[in-house]
């Protein structure tokens, strides 16, 4: 990568560190920020270095954040009486977004996974309990549909239902496009989950 | 995002601005960005500064670089009678990489698009008509074979044939895969450009 200089090699070298970016999107990609104005570029190296120097936890739902407590747990018009435990921050993000929720959360920071090592210990779980005190009626299990996130709910599940109501959000057909292309066990789940209508 | 706090928030919609990085992609990279360690993360953020302080282009052969001139035009071991002319500095890196060619280049910094209202005139074509002179014996033009990169070609060879020679190097069906995918403009380029074996 020499033939770039030294310091445009550097810049390469380092995107290329990134997941997902290989070789040539790096080199596109550091391409691009050299042609970039100087005062983007600037708020590009910046947002960098300050997001890794602010980021924390929040003390409360375990979170990704640069305030702890975090947004969400310190606003007053949010539900107390519910959590929504979540594998880590970007789900909740997800249901953030849609703006159906009103309860709060709590970050496990990842799902069991014996196959990674991944054990109940390394969860955020205590802080889970922690929180279960007298206000908290409802858990809302919504790890990821898949062997870690099943593992992870039925844990947690046998964990706290003598505690306070477990619930599992609903597996079912996506909306949106067609039976055909859905997965067996999805469609198995969702004929088991059927309702009245 | 605000779900994430102002700085991460801040991160991600930076991440988001560049080429190719969608939202969901600039939300994985900045997790990614908070979760390393501090050192690579100043590496990241400072490689992003200095190549951007740094850059400029070489005053031979027009390309990027953080050295003028860059290190080919300034090498000793290159051959100075021939010149290769790219249109951008990534062209030069990939004919750099089958280290099979030891001549000079010259980066145009673009291809005639009337379309997008490029004309000669935007292009480092001055710069290496200035670099015609005693030594340079052949000029192998190596456009994209695409129609901007083939109008570039034409005129450059109609500019430069009085002067120089003036090669281009060969459009055929590439090495590796199946005939029946190549399309029908390459296998007829391919089969015009026929050679003895």
């Amino acid at each position: 990568m020499n033939v770039y200089g030294n310091n445009i090699a550097r810049l390469i070298d380092e995107l290329n560190r990134l997941p997902g970016i290989g070789a040539k999107s790096a080199a596109r990609l550091a391409f691009h920020i050299i042609n970039m104005e100087e005062s983007r570029v600037q708020a590009l190296a910046m947002a960098i270095s300050q997001a890794k120097a602010t980021v924390r936890y929040c003390q409360e739902c375990c979170t990704i954040t640069d305030i702890s407590p975090c947004g969400i747990c310190s606003g007053t018009k949010r539900d107390n009486t519910t959590i929504m435990v979540v594998e880590d921050s970007r789900d909740l993000a997800a249901y953030e977004r849609i703006k159906e929720y009103r309860g709060l959360y709590h970050v496990l920071q990842g799902a069991i996974s014996p196959m990674a090592g991944i054990t109940p210990e390394h969860l955020r779980i205590k802080e889970l309990l922690a929180r279960l005190t007298g206000d908290v009626q409802e858990v809302i299990i919504a790890t990821n549909p898949n062997v870690e996130g099943e593992a992870t709910a039925i844990y947690l599940s046998r964990l706290l239902k003598d505690t306070v109501r477990v619930t599992r959000i609903a597996h079912g057909v996506p909306i949106g496009g067609d039976l055909e292309h859905v997965d067996d066990i999805t469609l198995a789940r969702a004929l088991e989950g059927r309702r009245e209508i």
